[in-house]
């Protein structure tokens, strides 16, 4: 490109460095595999492939930086759900502070000074590290094994886990998955302290802490935090922790003021495909298809919808 | 604590808070639990645990907030890391940028500007996916099954997968390892763009890419970059890109200069202890264990040497 606009230049070497390591939905896979990928499956779906985070049980933490959006699983942690929420309508959150950030593993958020009193929600809550499955826990499950569970798959959009033997089912420390920080009693804690997952999937924390939700947007504002220096990555100073202006649920904003947001569904044959094909990710780029998939490596796409 | 001072009362509530979800070397674990933890093996290790990283094979990326130190593996990637070495010789990163950050996946670097040559190091190389091993390899495998390769466990400190049909052993995408992007053909690498894996191991990348290192101190520098907005996480602005002053080869530095680092050796009795250890995460806040390890969840510890 004949240009001296260092911009122009710029984009162009971004656009001609896209295909150097091709991802699940790369514009190179597109044209030449004779499987349809990720991104081709998804351009045949259709609204009937999508919903919407239910309002009640989605929570938007808003940073000076922007929104976090968290969506809650009432059906994995019932009453953890219920507590959060009567936190946030009592603005426990509000003002509060992210102060651990430890690479490769959580940031938390709670209220370090422990000048915060609870008014009307539980200080603390037996655990909800598992559930009894029933019908109503849509699963699509993994063809493939998985060194943590008997079976692993999706369960109404979240990544989760169960054992026929036992007839229980938990949602899997997958990246972004938000849970319930405890001391050591099973039942110390209740939604009080927070963490979300910013690493590569701690698994053994399966079944030990009670996970009720999952980001489904602004991770970024979250996994891109400095790291706190302080042992297992508490930040030493107070000046580094990130404030919390506010923690909404959905329900209560205008919706005007929601943000609007539609996840793939996991229980359709259309998931069930793109899942298929990042199990054996093909096109130009790919020499090698691996034949399998980790669960915390499916995608459940979340888009802006825009109309 | 009856102080007024803002500080002390934080650090006190981030103590108090560690416990809220163990890490491997929760100080909670260490009393209690009947079996010993890592942290209790590694109090345990002599000076023979522990390795020096080969400074001719050790290079430094000095970034304006502090140095990158990667390890890289010629028994893996003899080609790749040569050409690394030459490339870096001849200064090629100097002044170059990291313009990539895509959240749960890579961070990038290159000459995004294409204004630099390439003087007398190779600009491409042909593929090192795969080795043939041999007995140079120690391969301390790990007793459980693995989706993504026959066997998989650490190589000279790399988490790794070997298959004895093919003889063939490879280095995995784990969070922190580095690798030389391509274009669609296999040999349009050779290490003068480089990745480094920040998000959940994307294995389905092994074989796929050639990888040659890991980032064995500074990981944050790169993990905790803000996301790029373009497509593939691309800065989209020239201004956000992180400029790497220099590249250098701990080597090439006058030794007062160079990180001084030791990394637990991979094969070791205590190396095969401590993964057993966190296979089965045990002490007063551990309800349930896991009795499974991920590959890419084995820590191979790396601490600053003191004298």
């Amino acid at each position: 490109m004949p240009t001296s606009n260092r911009a122009v230049r710029f984009n162009l070497g971004a656009l001609l460095l896209t295909s150097l390591i091709c991802l699940p939905a790369c514009a190179k896979d597109l044209v030449h595999g004779p499987k349809m990928t990720m991104a081709e499956l998804i351009k045949t779906s259709t609204s009937a492939d999508w919903r919407m985070p239910d309002a009640e049980n989605t929570l938007y933490m808003e940073l000076e930086k922007g929104r976090v959006v968290i969506e809650m699983s009432p059906y994995f942690a019932p009453n953890h759900v219920a507590n959060v929420k009567a936190l946030i309508r009592e603005a426990y959150f509000d003002g509060l502070s992210i102060n651990r950030s430890q690479d490769n593993y959580v940031v938390q958020w709670s209220d370090a000074t422990e000048l915060r009193s609870i008014v009307k929600a539980k200080k603390t809550l037996p655990e909800e590290f598992s559930v009894r499955y029933d019908a109503a826990m849509a699963f699509t499950r993994l063809p493939d094994h998985d060194g943590f569970a008997a079976q692993v798959g999706h369960a109404n959009g979240f990544p989760a886990a169960r054992d026929p033997k036992t007839g229980r089912a938990w949602l899997a420390h997958c990246y972004g998955m938000v849970g319930a920080g405890r001391d050591n009693a099973s039942d110390s804690g209740g939604g009080a302290e927070l963490y979300a997952v910013i690493g590569h999937a701690p698994r053994h924390l399966d079944r030990n802490v009670t996970l009720f939700g999952r980001v489904i947007h602004g991770m970024e504002l979250l996994s891109a935090l400095p790291r706190g220096k302080a042992a297992m990555g508490f930040y030493d100073k107070p000046e580094q922790t990130v404030t919390i202006k506010s923690v909404r649920i959905a329900q209560d904003l205008p919706p005007a003021e929601r943000s609007k947001l539609e996840i793939l569904r996991t229980d359709t044959p259309l998931f069930k495909a793109i899942t298929e094909a990042q199990r054996n990710l093909s096109g130009e780029w790919y020499k090698k298809a691996a034949n399998y998939i980790d669960l915390c490596n499916v995608p459940v796409p979340v888009r802006v919808k825009t109309e």
